[in-house]
């Protein structure tokens, strides 16, 4: 924490002294407002005409700046009277706007070698305490001053500040590798997906490319859930409003939902969610305790209204498609026991990608709050009850985890695994509820073994999260070089000349005919040129036609991971490829 | 046809008949209307109070008629005018309604001993020209007369004729087969597919039976479709309503969309179709003459207008898959390229499937009207040449087809694939289009070898047409028994006693772990019970698991099909269970 509040010290004098360097390079500047950002800051000015810096000034300012702070200059901290302060920024009149604002009578002036700045911020006392290799001006953007687009437009400078130049360059390398690897910018590099404005915003279209990565990791998931013993069914994407009314989502969700769509006088929504279809196909019939439990999955297309501000790339559309699983239990024992069944398949799946507990993710138990009925269903009896029993199978497979207050659904406590992504960012991937509402909300029974009728209870779980949210974190994960299972393009053939076309293409239809994903590039290209394609396409492996692989039905196999494997044949390489994640 | 002629003769005079009949019946009876149907007829009557002749008294009428017939009963049919015909049916208030509703002068009669009906009917001349054992009256129900709600209700009495007695029992075997094939009917005892009142008409519920048979028929035509060359891709079930002005659909075919979701101002429509999705997919980037043909497919999930009244099981549902595609082709000549490639497809699935040509389906060339523009895009010689290029790909590839005028899309003909159902009803199951307006529409075009920008020709076409059709369609040709690789259940394993599900839980985990559908019964019932279940679900095959089989590890295999096949080890039996189609 110390170092934390010393980094913000420094990170305000840094700015302060930004401000400095624009008194000296033009007189005329009138000072705007700066903060401390989570990396450094920014500070607004209003440049004298024609005097608004070009960013390539921005090295010559970094010089100033580095110099000043070698200077050893020492920071001088006043409280002034709101009226002194008024005769002190009078030539400056958004600060003068700041201090009128300003309800408190003493007003904290900093000043370093005559130039005086007003800021609640605590500045170090000298600037022999930061390193003057510790900092960058990063980028110049325009604002409006206050944020409100009627008044003037000011120039923001950003800058980033930290303790050590390693850590500033940490911090850089990061974020050219985020950006580097930000989905939306590989998304349409590697032709995966793209998005059309009369199609619409934050829907959306998959190319051959996405759609083959969707088609693997949908039919993976699928398949791992039935191993598992899951029931993958297929329910409507709209249903009548009156559906969300028996469930009681509406009128609580209903800000979350689109408008109805009006069919012969009924209303029908895009599901927001899919539980009230699963109870009801549930319904179709009486069960028995001996059927019990039964994992309801869908791999299903859900609804969710975004502002169009709000959107971005698959992490944030319009229209997603969840894992989804509804466990319908006999018991509380049951459920315990689903409950991590679950988080098994949860944590195999993370594997899978190459995930670690503790580093890529971890586990979040979400409680309700007794006091807040309005939020969280009135049941303290099932709240604690059920938070106990999360907490048990945490603590039983001695999973650490945190535990977050008032961070349930309105229907009962939860697991979160939170994940970071490649910006940093921390978000919620996988899910796994109790739920002892829903049950009770649509009457969903089974008859137990002294034939009486009996309640269940509903565990929610998602095992992959959305397939768009999943499929952005991976194409950064891997930084689009997705691994042989996964690959839209799992191998490119590369016939060198004319000659070599028609064994390529006999290697390519047996491959095409074993369902691999295989390419050829019987373009009259060089072959240099064919490399290079298939290497910014970051396809697994390549294999080159010439008139040696004619000869002797084998191929050099070039991977993208491990350089050249070793020549095979035809069998030996479709073993390779055929390679389960 | 004269075959026909004279069938619908007898029908009318089997009718002239139970009208007859039905005086001697109830004197007071009141004669409304009656209709030759396409395999016997319909008479309504209004019996005198408390005559309602109940179910039951069918078999009585039917001997009275057959009497009558064997009678050898010579028709007379006179020429009256309509004053004439007022005054013969003054007792008749129906018959009245019809007469005073005729506008021509003259009325024609037809009398049978002493019993006179009116009808523009052709009588046989003599009943001796009727089978007295080809007819049956097959029952009751009740019909407004004038089919308006606020008249009087009738009973109307329905039966059906036919030449002879054979084509008769003929007749009456097919429509009890096929009420038992009906796939509404074994998609509830089979448990496939269910509705809910909650979730909204129309909209089917897919268990994890139905859900099954789905998603292996989607594997399997997407992995087919792709073999061959296709590219799959995903695209949004809404867009902005832009999109459809844009391709002109709207408001052409506003009628058959729902009404529009309003999203921050702007409306989105449920997508009727997906070529113009796939449009704007091809539009993300310039294409050349060497990418083409793209043959750009999706299960794409679409939504149209039914009413309610029209909605039946998964023929007629509210939002369907469609097996869609649209073929983005250079020119002519390899438009009729792709046209051929897709009626291979086409004739491969169908064989798949145990259809034949000639049989089961056959093609139907559907032409334009070029009189027509309201209908069809005005440009003859395009009509000209597209429907030459269909007529050349059929008759090059030796295929019988019918020509249908008046049938085509509006922007190009097509061969449309028909099939009947098991109640011998012809429907439309796929089709191929070829369509030289969309790509105007939208601009598509490619850089040709030249340099220079030219327009697509684009062909839709559907391979196993909607998802929803083809299985209701399955379900009744196959009778429920669906074949290994499509069966939700392949294989049931049915261990006798309690000491023998050890083994029996080993057997169902090696299968489940090959992805074999296989369901274990380690219920208490007996044996006996356990085989009776498993023959009712109609599943392919089934072990027993007994002392022997716990020993030698060897299970006696039952095909639902073929009886026993032979006692087999684990893999021979995974060998028999992974049949492809």
């Amino acid at each position: 924490m110390k170092k934390q509040e010393q980094l913000h010290k420094i990170r305000y004098s840094v700015a302060h002294i930004l401000a400095m360097t624009m008194v000296a390079y033009d007189k005329n500047v009138k000072i705007g407002e700066g903060a401390v950002t989570e990396d450094g800051f920014y500070y607004d000015f209003k440049f004298s005409d024609g005097k608004t810096p070009s960013p390539a000034l921005l090295k010559k300012f970094k010089k100033s700046i580095r110099s000043r702070i070698k200077q050893g200059l020492t920071f001088e901290t006043t409280k002034v009277t709101n009226p002194q302060a008024t005769e002190m920024f009078k030539d400056e009149p958004y600060k003068l706007e700041i201090i009128h604002k300003l309800k408190q009578k003493e007003i904290t002036t900093h000043t370093i070698n005559g130039f005086t700045d007003i800021s609640d911020n605590t500045p170090v006392s000298n600037t022999k305490d930061i390193d003057p290799n510790a900092f960058t001006l990063t980028h110049i953007s325009g604002a409006y001053w206050q944020g409100d687009k009627n008044r003037p437009m000011l120039t923001r400078i950003y800058g980033i500040v930290f303790n050590t130049e390693d850590e500033l360059k940490q911090n850089i390398a990061q974020k050219e590798e985020a950006k580097l690897r930000d989905h939306k910018k590989l998304g349409k590099e590697l032709d995966l997906f793209t998005f059309s404005d009369v199609v619409g915003k934050g829907l959306p279209l998959w190319t051959e490319k996405g759609a083959t990565i969707r088609r693997v990791l949908e039919r993976f998931i699928v398949d791992e859930e039935i191993k598992r013993g899951y029931k993958h069914v297929i329910t409507p994407d709209i249903a009548s409003i009156e559906l969300y009314k028996k469930s009681g989502h509406y009128p609580y969700y209903k800000d979350s939902m689109y408008s109805p769509i009006v069919i012969d006088d009924e209303q029908f929504m895009l599901r927001p969610m899919s539980c009230p279809h699963h109870y009801e196909l549930y319904l179709r019939k009486p069960h028995s305790y001996k059927e019990l439990p039964i994992r309801m999955a869908e791999v299903a297309k859900l609804y969710r209204y975004e502002q169009s501000g709000e959107l971005s790339g698959l992490i944030r559309a319009r229209s997603f498609s969840l894992a989804d699983s509804h466990i319908i239990c006999a018991d509380k024992e049951q459920a315990k026991t689903e409950i991590a069944k679950a988080l098994d398949l949860i944590e195999y799946i993370s594997k899978v990608f190459g995930l670690k507990i503790g580093k890529n993710y971890w586990y979040s138990l979400s409680l309700g709050d007794r006091l807040n009925e309005k939020k969280y269903y009135k049941d303290d009896d099932a709240w604690n009850a059920s938070e106990k029993t999360l907490r048990e199978v945490l603590t039983e497979r001695k999973s650490d985890f945190v535990e977050e207050k008032d961070e349930a659904a309105f229907y009962g406590p939860k697991i979160d695994i939170q994940m970071r992504n490649v910006n940093g960012k921390e978000d919620t991937a996988f899910t796994v509820q109790y739920d002892f509402v829903g049950a009770k909300q649509f009457n969903l029974t089974y008859i137990d073994k002294e034939n009486k009728e009996k309640q269940c209870i509903i565990i929610h779980r998602s095992s992959i999260g959305a397939i768009e949210r999943i499929i952005a974190f991976l194409i950064e994960h891997y930084g689009g070089a997705f691994p042989v299972w996964l690959a839209p393009v799992q191998i490119k053939i590369l016939p060198i000349g004319e000659n070599h076309k028609e064994y390529a293409r006999e290697v390519f239809s047996i491959l095409k005919n074993t369902n691999i994903r295989a390419e050829l590039d019987d373009s009259n290209e060089s072959l240099g040129k064919k490399i290079r394609i298939t290497k910014l396409e970051k396809v697994p492996y390549f294999i080159v036609i010439g008139d040696n692989e004619c000869t002797t039905k084998k191929t050099m196999v070039e991977s993208r991971d491990d350089g050249k494997i070793g020549e095979k044949t035809t069998d030996e390489l479709i073993n390779i490829l055929q390679k389960k994640p």
